[in-house]
């Protein structure tokens, strides 16, 4: 099986981490790919920007789906997830939203871990298009700052590791959601010393990828090659 | 690994159909198992059958999870579910809640296949713990009339082939999600003559299952031994 | 008229607790009895003990409706209310949704005193039930740690009444709510000292089940013979 | 115990049908009295008229409240009720929101029977400031045409009539009510024929209003002497 | 152009207040005037009073109309708008609602200035009926205890400059909306000091029903004379 | 004042519609410009492809902003209108937020026409990120098929105005909204015909965006200089 991981933004550091970790969960045998966005935004954390990086996965999906199996949407506001479907026979797959409808099957309510307020009105979106709002009990922010911030390995596991404590501090959450590309692995490094199960994106994408696959659900005209 | 389909009813064919559909999809090496019911139900339709099985639910597994990897609670109402998730500390996963989150991996609303009126308000119940609502298009019913319409796999087949071509018809329908325990196997059918994708409840589950047993996304102090 | 108070826990002092609020409303000539679960949990308080009382519940509703003009489900979470209804002709009321209905009809909003926060899903499943959640104000927690608390007469009380003081306090209650089978009887002590309504449930569901009898609601082919 | 009727509408023929009904449901030893607008508008239909029937209904309350025990709002459209409330300690009681939360009571979904299309506004305004929209299942009309229709008691009881049949095939329907201070009454008639429950709202409000006396949830500083 | 301002409320001052700024604001060569209700509540602050100034808002109407080109409701409850629009060919337009639409095209979430808790509900029961629940953020009270401190210029101002600054403190408020006739004008005031949009209702509410007159929007058999 | 239409398609023949009804309602001393994507979608009709006009919308917005006094974006999705706020200090106004937020002054609920059904999933997403669903009654389609049939005046226009004449017999609209930039200028020829208001959206976005200008909403520090 092929997948392609699309990062619509434009800084490989985040696609490099996408993928060492994709490349921890995907199936034996299957092949993992990155593309980057060319231009655009380095790393969206705005609705305007956002819609930059909206055209540039589009566009990265109609140049690069052909021959895959499977797209991973490696951007955890989902951009343009929805859209890229209309394009491609191929399942395409968004890291939150992945990490969301499998929380769904963990427990209760799902808590967010999100880097940086500044981002939240774009979380607050993808909820309402998920449908899910009901079963998101509680957001902590890791306030990293600034995009440096956010790039800064540590800065950002130790804030993060921070608002996971919060969060299963929080009355009704059950499981733990770490939102972001760039904290792609965290959850695995995290689990051992939370009371909660705890998620970030790319695995669980990955996963729900290959089970689509798997499962084959698409009617027959409109299978992939 | 070892997964354990547990069915609440006592009815041991419908229990013999989802271990067959079972294995089409599980993991190369796994197990799967069947536990049915002792007394109750014969086949649950209404909310006060319903309670019945949710009884019997939690007693096969408190009596079964032991040495399992997974289960898979083999009825189309999640019975119980939720509250099984506090009984043990290995993954739990209803078969009409893995279809609806699949389904919202492959596109923005569900349509439902509901094999006979008398069961809508368990679906409406289970779509509102969900949280699904707003993701839900168009319910269309296979009218069985009966349990032993419900047991007759040609005259069910028949019937939710009809009422999965209306559903294809209806505006907003992107996925087409076929719930019923016995009507495992029916989808990969019925996807060579439809112009949207299909699921049954069976496969998503057992996949899965073995997703969030892969992720192994429990907190160290829950997992299972 | 002839009521069963149905108690699907196994504790006998928590029946006797409603069965003396019970006759203290009941109307002149009229004879209430009730009948306790005979094996299952002592006192429900999470979602999987809750099933199991349900199955108790609608067995006792099965086994004693005979001869009955309604039944009074003596448990806090209205545990199996709707699915005894498909059991028997007679009304059936559950202690805290009488109370709810009847708070209603006394202000805008009502706020909720719980004993203790394990028990909160159950009640949010039960407001999300009832659709009344557009009139909840608040919930105040009487938190009182173990099922030995709740069988403690005076903290019970002492920390029911803290929590409808603290209640009384919170912006846009209108009418206070004492949740739970073990303070019947409690919200005629608190009245005097609060500045708002207060009910809890036995007195309300008691005479609401009187209410229905007298209105005689029910098809002439559905009455009770 | 004595309780005020209070009829916003200038029309005495709809408080003689309302009074007629409650002295069928009061207890023994009780008294009903009635009042009706001196000026205003003769039947409500209207939001514009409903705004003259508040202000004559505020009055009306202000003006005979002293001495009685409780009051009801007979007009179907609850005009002023949570307004009223804060001009007397007594209750006060609309005869739809008494209608609806007995109906609650009785099953999962009422269904409505409305005399004329023009009030859907209104009961659809009624509803919203009920919370309870979510147990509406449908809304059937029984089109007067007229206000002079709506005072032909034969018309009126033929089309109610045919409208609750209606409304006992729509699907999710458990239990009718009857909308309209002049079909006060006519539930009663019309059960024996019907496959399901049915209310009109006088009997519940009646009721109700003695049960809350009867529970005497008031704090002890709010009693009316 | 000519527009009627309409108190429905005895306050002359109030009137003056709403009509200094409705002129800042008017068009070149238009008129504005106002009536203030004869009898009734000198300024309304519970629902129970907002029905009596219904009643009278809707006397004035139909005795003000007559040659108007357009109505504003000087009352920030926007009381009996629904219903004058029925009694009228030509635009009603409530201050608050002026404001409230006019801040959706300014940003995504607003935040209200309410002067006193006493009239949340009658806030809350407004912004029901505009269906603008999702796009209100927070609320800050300007606590002004009484009538007579709303009727001070210095401490409404002072008050309410205070509010809005905790208001544009509070995450998501995008625009901030002056709640209350008689804060006509402040909103002009308070802008170079704040960093977030600023309005009250008299401008918006004035400019609207200019607005609504220039776009002739009614059908042919609906105009203005 | 000077207002730039922005229109995010590549049809020039649109712009020229917009710009032509713009310079109906523009204040006289006014002057209104167009700019017209120079690559990307002729007209979208769908989610992918409002993607492609998103980040067109931006840059057009980015580099035309300079000089002008507000924007409309003339593109009847709203697209990228939240987004594009977040780049200029000027007001920017969607042709059909400003229809809707319109509509609202005028009635309690509005019907839309939509020009064809594979436009529908991007309705139902404004009408979600608009917060107005509660005050949408009903949508009619105008089918014209094609991208060819919605640059056909006459087809477009027959079809609209039959749509329109079945929304104005729907139960519950009250004022109508014809949506697409093309149908700019029709609700003025249709009014005369039908029994309720009718609005398309470049009017009311025109004269929304002079309001904003004209009321200076804009913190001091924000102002266009």
């Amino acid at each position: 099986m092929k997948i392609l991981c699309v990062n619509p933004n434009t800084t490989q550091a985040v696609t490099d981490i996408v993928l060492a970790e994709a490349r921890r969960h995907v199936a034996h045998g299957s092949q993992v790919t990155g593309v980057t966005a060319g231009s655009g935004v380095a790393i969206v954390t705005t609705e305007a920007e956002n819609v930059v990086a909206a055209r540039a996965a589009l566009d990265l999906v109609s140049a690069h789906h052909a021959g895959q199996d499977a797209i991973i949407m490696a951007i955890s506001f989902d951009t343009a997830v929805a859209e890229a479907r209309a394009l491609t026979p191929i399942p395409v797959v968004g890291i939150t939203e992945a990490a969301l409808h499998t929380a769904c099957l963990l427990g209760r309510k799902f808590g967010l871990v999100v880097m940086g307020a500044v981002s939240l009105p774009l979380y607050e979106s993808l909820i309402g298009r998920s449908g899910l709002g009901q079963r998101l009990a509680a957001i902590e922010i890791a306030e990293l700052g600034s995009v440096a911030g956010y790039l800064d390995a540590a800065l950002r596991e130790r804030l993060a590791r921070e608002a996971a404590h919060r969060l299963a501090r929080r009355p009704g959450v059950d499981v733990i959601v770490l939102c972001g590309a760039a904290v792609a692995g965290l959850a695995a490094k995290l689990r051992g010393a939370l009371s909660l199960p705890c998620l970030d994106g790319v695995g669980p994408a990955i996963r729900q990828a290959e089970l689509l696959v798997g499962l084959a659900t698409a009617p027959a005209q409109n299978r992939a090659p």
